[in-house]
């Protein structure tokens, strides 16, 4: 079932995933002092809720913070959110179409705090008490204060945009905004389906809640790039296109690893989702699949979360193909990605920034 | 204690209320069908959230509502958030300035989605269950509809003005998304006054936060107002500070309404705000007083609610001055907004509209 695209495939060394990971370091150290201004600019109170979600709690802005973790623990990965994907690519998309990264540094900060705010409302709402190993906002500063620290960011990144003399601005700021009236259907989405009983969601209805929820934020930020270079209409959706296909094979390899993923490499309780009943993509293929296997992860997820239950979870969504499932349509969708990018960046030299970023958030260990 | 502008004296009749309702009512009908197909552009989940919180749940969208009440009670005053003061704001500030308000009309409608953001959050945040005579959107649809319908409200809004092809939209998208960070700042501030020991509020603090939470919006209302017609930064300046004396004065009125008014005229419960403790502006005048009664109202906040306390209660805010203060602080914004405005609009019959607004929103009964 794999596709040509060697997805999940554990490569972490290799040519590839360097040239991404120069990008990402790059993109960090562009956009980073944007972000600060822009977070500096808030009021003292969101300030400090920002700086704690950005994990820049550094003593600046001393605050008692109940349950304040010691640190990651040792060896434990970087947050991924840490690692600049999503600046990453507005940078590499306007390299890519001829465009100087150095003029899209603010797009790209603006694509990250608006990432940063659907996190602060998403945890309020999903009830996280855990991002990039430290407590989440709301634990630490309250419900009102992560929905608002939330909402300034939003605001932040809009303003952002229009204040940018770039003449893209205004064009971006109108692009953004749809882009957060999907992420919102996304996670809307997203909550009502773990409300619905697993035998009544449909597999077409979580992956057209994965694009909104995850696609929609990486194609905006091609798109996005594709605007700073100065890019035509086509291209600019030729570039949607190819965050969006990337971003539902990042999610449906994140779901994998939900699952499949040593938790000393990723960072995450393995079978946590499981656990929680929740409906990945691998689990509704499971329990969408009409397969035995299928019929008895259904009798379990029935039931309510038992000790010791993890390895039938596991091995029942295998079984009835989940895993095979979400590695190929994974495969799948960087093929489309793969092709979108060539439409909107036909020369291949061009485009090897953005592919080499889009493998990488593809290709971690599952 | 009473200023030169008669503030709070329930004067409902004369000619300059009419005005003023006539502004309002047409200023609901450019507007209406904006909003409307803002709203009807949003995906099906939010748009049921939003049509239920602006009160347009006629039935086209069915989805089963918990304790909705039958409608508002008989005679019962309509909604204030219904009588579209801040596009009415926009579209006078417009034609103050010599421009066209049909041209207005998108940057009234995103001042109004904006407002509503606003109240949609603020009513999760303070657990507010009732809202112009309905159940709040959180009690209906929970606070994960609420507050993702409050995040896309804001993104139609910014969208609204940077889709427009008039060429303040761009300027305007800058300030406004500058506006919202300072109400995130205005709410935050108003629920950490809250959560504080009301002997150690003071009485500047309660007048900033009133001016964030709402001055601000009120004077980025009329500013956009100006910006649509075409103004220079003087004009845009004066009449945000306009906006803002008019809003401080209107929070003022709204306080003594909420301790004074009749509930009957008013639609609001008397007392309910000296029952919940809450720390209004005359209760912090009357607090920080030095008054003999003021030391009583002390005593009196910090002991639980209690029955039949209110007249008590009512007495000591009173006799400490609180209700004088507020008064002659309303009068006081009011004279300065009337300067600022005449700033803003040297041409004495052009500032009408304005004035007949800012006069509505702080006459109402007391």
């Amino acid at each position: 079932m794999q596709g040509a695209v060697p997805v999940g495939e554990g490569g972490a060394g290799g040519a590839v995933p360097e040239q991404a990971e120069v990008l990402l370091g790059a993109a960090r150290a562009r956009v980073d002092p944007e972000l600060r201004r822009a977070i500096g600019s808030l009021p003292a109170a969101m300030r400090r809720v920002a700086r704690h979600h950005f994990g820049w709690s550094d003593g600046q802005d001393a605050v008692p913070v109940p349950r304040r973790p010691a640190g990651p623990p040792p060896g434990a990965p970087p947050g991924r959110a840490g690692k600049a994907v999503r600046p990453a690519l507005v940078l590499a998309a306007t390299e890519a179409l001829g465009g100087r990264p150095e003029t899209a540094v603010r797009a790209a900060a603006a694509v990250e705090l608006t990432h940063n705010f659907t996190l602060l409302h998403d945890d309020v709402m999903d009830r996280d008490t855990t991002r990039r190993h430290r407590p989440t906002a709301w634990t630490v500063f309250g419900d009102a204060d992560a929905i608002l620290a939330g909402d300034a960011l939003q605001a932040l990144a809009q303003r952002l945009l229009a204040d940018d003399p770039h003449p893209a601005g205004p064009a971006a700021v109108a692009q953004l905004a749809h882009c957060v009236v999907e992420l919102c259907e996304g996670q809307q989405a997203d909550t009502a389906l773990e409300r619905r009983a697993p035998a009544e969601v449909t597999l077409d209805e979580c992956l057209a809640m994965a694009e909104a929820k995850t696609g929609a934020l990486l194609g905006c930020a091609c798109a996005l790039g594709a605007r700073y270079a100065g890019a035509g209409p086509g291209a600019v959706a030729a570039m949607d296109a190819f965050g969006r296909e990337a971003g539902l094979a990042f999610q449906l390899i994140d779901d994998i690893i939900g699952i499949w993923g040593d938790p000393a490499r990723t960072g995450k309780a393995a079978g946590a989702d499981l656990l929680a009943r929740k409906k990945s993509l691998p689990v509704v293929a499971a329990l969408t699949s009409g397969t035995a296997a299928g019929a008895e992860l259904a009798v379990l997820y029935a039931r309510p979360p038992g000790e010791g239950e993890l390895p039938a979870l596991v091995s029942a969504v295998e079984r009835a193909g989940g895993r095979d499932w979400a590695q190929a349509q994974a495969a799948d969708r960087m093929s489309r990605a793969v092709q979108d990018l060539s439409r909107a960046v036909p020369e291949p030299g061009a485009a090897e920034g953005l592919l080499a970023l889009a493998e990488f958030v593809t290709r971690r260990s599952a």
